[in-house]
């Protein structure tokens, strides 16, 4: 290991030593001795850190505390946040990319392991579900794709994995501070507003998932300019909702540690737990909606996520089982 | 149309008219009239067909009668064969490639349409399930892939494709007059030796299927020495079973025209006419078993094809529901 890499890895320990304190101070005494380097040595870190855009603030007789991060989505910003074993221990960050989506299909085929993210500060072709674009305004978003290899997984269970993902994100925005939920299956809705989408894809062998590749976007700092006029009514961001802007590299970092949580319980105890938390964090069940498949509406109440992950749906004609199609929430009538 | 094309095109029209009248001579007549073509015409082309290895008799005052095709996989043998609306209308036939599953999903990510066919006489790099290869002595034996784009199948149910292609080649052999059974969930038996396999992949979103692509060798004229000494009392083919050879592209042609038979038959009726006929050509059901999945052993009865496609064992402990892993079957207890 060269010199220089060994030091930007202690700037990176530094980093997420005053990270995981959050909003305490930790002293310049602790971190020398926890990471085992001498006071002039985190000075030093400390220094080159906030050359590179980091607030941390000297508070007297307490040391360090971490106050902004530079809001950039870069392996040197990320890191130091992630609280994973696999999720996002590999990233690759791009100023500019087609999609993310693609960008991690091409790496999955070429091998690239579990956990693997992909990062992009701007896509020019970003892609929704079934083909749709997905246009975000670049470096006030946080788009990212995740390549998972799941050790046992029939590919009919595969679809399990983007309400795992819905979860993740719903929970990184609750914390946020942003009411978000769930639409079936997987958009992330505030007050009825679109705030993040997800896009699964996967390969596969009908009994063995070769990858799935999980794509995310979501709207954090866009301000209501940043969308196309048509869905300014219909869109919303974390900006838009709390009155501030939400630091990326935090939010982003949230979304893969607590996607790698979710991630690890659905592996470890398979599907239920995933149903009851998405159950918990719906805005579809209980209301009125119209499902469109393959050309013809079906008309109903959402009654409840069956234990293979499809939307029950009780219309004048009985129960009906949806596990595709496009899902629009009528409002409660008055 | 160049005129080439035109005669090309008027010869496998006089080729299809003959290979449907099977063993019966048509009278040159019949055949000028039905294509508008000149009598001269019709003798220009069989002889033109005889000239590519075609055996083609003249039946004193009956006419013509098609006795052999040339043991070759080309378009030209094998589209007046076929007798299909979908697949096999457009083929990609080679000499020698990868894999023809590679190739098929090379094109299906290229915007290949539904029912395109991949035919090798080599395959360098083929392969097996679970990223096994699989060996097959060339120009002796079958091998194809069919890109499938299903309207409406959600990923959980792309599974079910396995198990119809299973169906097809089953009949195809069985037509060939070898007794083939199947061994769940998709490998082709004959008295307990293998004669051909099945290896389906799959690009998808949860909700929507991207395409299917579904490979299948088949040992056709396969001699005992063809295959590795390790595998000469595992495998089989139809040359092995029935003592002589049978034509290949008379073969595929089958497959392909019963394949789509299947297809579309599970397309408008669903899984449980699938399932039945299955479960009728199952040499696994009412076996003793052992499943490897896993790592781990499951002992004990194949029981039925549950409506997802899965095999149910009962075990000493109750009833386990098996949707991967490889299976053997014990003998009989005598």
């Amino acid at each position: 290991m060269t010199p220089e890499l060994a030091a930007s890895e202690s700037a990176e320990q530094v980093l997420a030593f005053l990270a995981e304190a959050g909003d305490d101070a930790v002293s310049g005494e602790a971190i020398s001795d926890k990471l085992g380097l001498t006071r002039a040595a985190v000075w030093k870190h400390v220094e080159a850190l906030r050359g590179q855009g980091y607030r941390i603030d000297a508070v007297a007789t307490r040391g360090y505390r971490l106050v902004a991060v530079p809001d950039r989505l870069r392996a040197l910003e990320l890191r130091p946040l992630l609280n994973t074993h696999d999720v996002g221990q590999v990233l690759h960050c791009f100023e500019s990319i087609g999609s993310t989506n693609d960008q991690a299909k091409a790496l999955a085929d070429d091998g690239a392991g579990h956990g693997e993210v992909v990062v992009a500060e701007r896509q020019t072709d970003g892609r929704g579900r079934r083909g749709r674009s997905w246009v975000m305004a670049p470096g006030r978003n946080v788009a990212f794709s995740v390549i998972l290899r799941p050790a046992s997984l029939p590919t009919s269970r595969a679809p399990e994995l983007t309400l795992v993902a819905s979860l993740a994100v719903c929970d990184a925005l609750r914390r946020a501070g942003v009411e978000a939920g769930i639409k079936w299956p997987n958009d992330i809705l505030v007050h009825g507003r679109k705030i993040a989408g997800i896009l699964t894809e996967l390969a596969a062998e009908p009994d063995q998932v070769h990858w799935v590749v999980v794509g995310v976007g979501v709207n954090v700092n866009a301000r209501s300019e940043d969308f196309p006029p048509e869905l300014r009514d219909q869109a919303t961001s974390v900006l838009l909702e709390r009155g501030q802007p939400a630091p990326r590299a935090l939010f982003l970092a949230a979304c893969l540690t607590l996607f790698e949580e979710w991630y690890d319980r659905h592996a470890e105890e398979g599907f239920d737990p995933i149903r009851e938390a998405w159950t918990a964090r719906s805005v579809t069940l209980g209301r009125e909606v119209v499902v469109t498949l393959d050309g013809r509406e079906v008309v109903g109440q959402a009654e409840a996520l069956d234990p293979s992950g499809a939307l029950l749906v009780r219309t004048a004609a009985g129960v009906e089982r949806i596990t595709s199609g496009d899902v629009a929430l009528l409002r409660p009538r008055c």
